[in-house]
């Protein structure tokens, strides 16, 4: 098989794989980036057992065949070549040149390299059989801004991974470490009832794609114990499959409040920056930040070794004055994915609030506070 | 003590500080920044013990006093003020507020706090009696290019040192750990003659300083154990201490080759980007890459676990042919400092190797090839 593409082209595509092939792994050959001609396309493949990646580019090409490169000399050599175009003859061995730089690289069997299954961008006959289509930007949206609240902990082990409801009422994502959760809506209904968890790295890895697209439509798409995703590029498809965690979320409905005595709505920016300045004089172990809520102020307090600091931030109040405290990473996490206009809904001193955009949007988030 | 001034200002001064700073110290009193008034002037000092560092600027000051504030919670909170300038009052604690944010920090008795002697901008009685000027670029440049060929290893304490030797013929900076050197020669009459070793990393500092100027002048001033330096600043003066080592380097001129059968000089920018390349593909343990130069050009090559490669170079030789091996980090560290055309002397397939600026710079180092 031979093939000849531009250098940037490959160190483009390169670059999403290159995050997701590990440098050490129990499997040795998942240290090595795939290359496999198909259908007059270059495919570039790869995977860490959890997620597997695939990008498939237009390319002249010669011949057929499927191999294993050692990615770590490839990825530093692509990105540096010297020429504007690539030549790669792939045989017994990678030999690659560009410019006055040539190298021969020694390849892997492909025997024992798992078999790598993705959704078809159109649907087709195949595993992944429940598919719904979504707008690259507002996916991405609904993963990022929710993966914050998933858990580090190995206790319950489900909280580690984001859920994904698919339902006729629309797509929901929702994390929960059992002290916060933090949940996105998205109001659009979907052509089959399923839920499915996926751990929050690969979430990760999710999102990076996503935002490494330039708007368009992506198919997600359901197999057996995996999700799927396909996405038409400039140049070329991705997709990808990343696998499941077993089980779903507990019920979180009920933890989420319904009655609120007290809501607040701010500008975001101002008492983002009020609490973190407060927060540094914070203590060191509980981040504890206190917050008395009364005629139209919010007034951030906190004490710890270094001594004690407070701000003053203009709210909106409607209710009965409240104080409340709370462990300021919590509460900030849960203002980060917002901007502009904000409200916060108290259901008590000692009961969860609700943190949301005012008027429109998806995004919710519920941090309990802390015992006073 | 009672001081008004801008936050933009504070912060910009507290930033050179905060990296001598230590965040823990076996005297914990180091973590403390130093504040005082003296002569209509505010004062920010600290210490990692090996670093004294002090910056003096113009204030709306009252009263007088010396004070240790803890760094970290005044570092981070100065850098997020919401107002534009900062109001810090000092008497049992620090008082500070700026816009609507308020704080009390605890403060540190300043007694144990070790007494910080820095040269004056300006000749006066004092320790530190041996002085010379120098451009501010032209003294970073000395002290940068050379600072990458000190040893990082125990083994002969003295090697982790950059050596600054004052003369009647000139300045000049080296740093050797047995295995290269790199020196560099200023060719200006020095007011005295001596040597003086600078911890590597205190050289880091005295670099990054010394980057932050604007241009202008600086003074080196020679005390006991100590060289200082002082450095006029658009705003105030910025002083600066380092403990020496003691002892000199052994003599190194024996190693520097004086007779060259042959000369390559060459365009620096593709030949480092040909090495680099080439590198990649060179055996993980030693580095080896070997070179063989003939008829007008350089060719590179290499052989690891994962393959080889090659790539030829235009050069322009003086002599006969010749075929060495290096280890790529150390030519690629040698050729570092350098840029448009440069030279290498070969003094012999197994002796050392010459690397210097084509024509006028002050730079030189020194690279011994690998035993073929």
């Amino acid at each position: 098989m031979r093939v000849n593409l531009p250098k940037n082209l490959l160190a483009e595509k390169m670059a999403l794989l290159e995050r997701v092939i590990p440098s050490r792994s129990a499997n040795p050959l998942l240290t090595y980036l795939g290359l496999a001609a198909e259908e007059g396309a270059l495919l570039l493949f790869g995977s860490n057992g959890e997620v597997d990646l695939e990008v498939r580019l237009p390319a002249d090409l010669e011949g057929e065949g499927r191999y294993l490169v050692p990615s770590q000399p490839f990825f530093q050599l692509v990105r540096s070549l010297p020429g504007e175009a690539v030549e790669l003859a792939l045989e017994s061995d990678l030999s690659l040149s560009s410019g006055r730089f040539s190298t021969r690289l020694a390849l892997a069997p492909t025997e024992g390299y798992p078999e790598l299954l993705f959704p078809d961008l159109e649907e087709k006959e195949g595993s992944f059989s429940q598919r719904a289509k979504f707008l690259t930007e507002e996916l991405q949206r609904a993963l990022a801004q929710v993966r914050y609240a998933a858990s580090n902990e190995e206790y319950r082990a489900i909280f580690r991974g984001v859920q994904l409801e698919f339902s006729e009422r629309g797509f929901r994502t929702v994390a929960s470490d059992g002290y916060r959760l933090a949940l996105f809506d998205l109001p659009k209904s979907q052509p089959f009832a399923k839920k499915a968890v996926v751990p929050a790295r690969s979430v990760d890895e999710l999102v990076r794609v996503l935002r490494s697209a330039e708007g368009g439509e992506v198919v997600l798409a359901l197999g057996p114990g995996t999700l799927g995703l396909a996405m038409p590029q400039e140049e070329g498809v991705l997709r990808m499959a990343v696998r499941l965690m077993e089980g779903e979320f507990p019920d979180y409905e009920r933890v989420i409040p319904k009655d609120f005595p007290l809501r607040a709505s701010l500008e975001v920016e101002p008492f983002r920056e009020a609490l973190k300045r407060v927060s540094v004089l914070a203590d060191k172990q509980n981040h504890r930040v206190d917050l008395f809520l009364e005629e139209e102020r919010a007034l951030l307090s906190a004490e710890g070794d270094y001594g004690k600091g407070q701000e003053e931030v203009s709210v909106s109040l409607e209710g009965a004055p409240m104080s409340l405290a709370y462990n300021a990473r919590y509460l900030l996490e849960a203002l980060a994915p917002l901007s502009g206009q904000a409200e916060l809904l108290f259901s008590g001193p000692t009961s969860p609030t609700l943190v949301r955009p005012l008027g429109e949007g998806g995004y919710q988030a519920v941090v309990v506070p802390l015992r006073v």
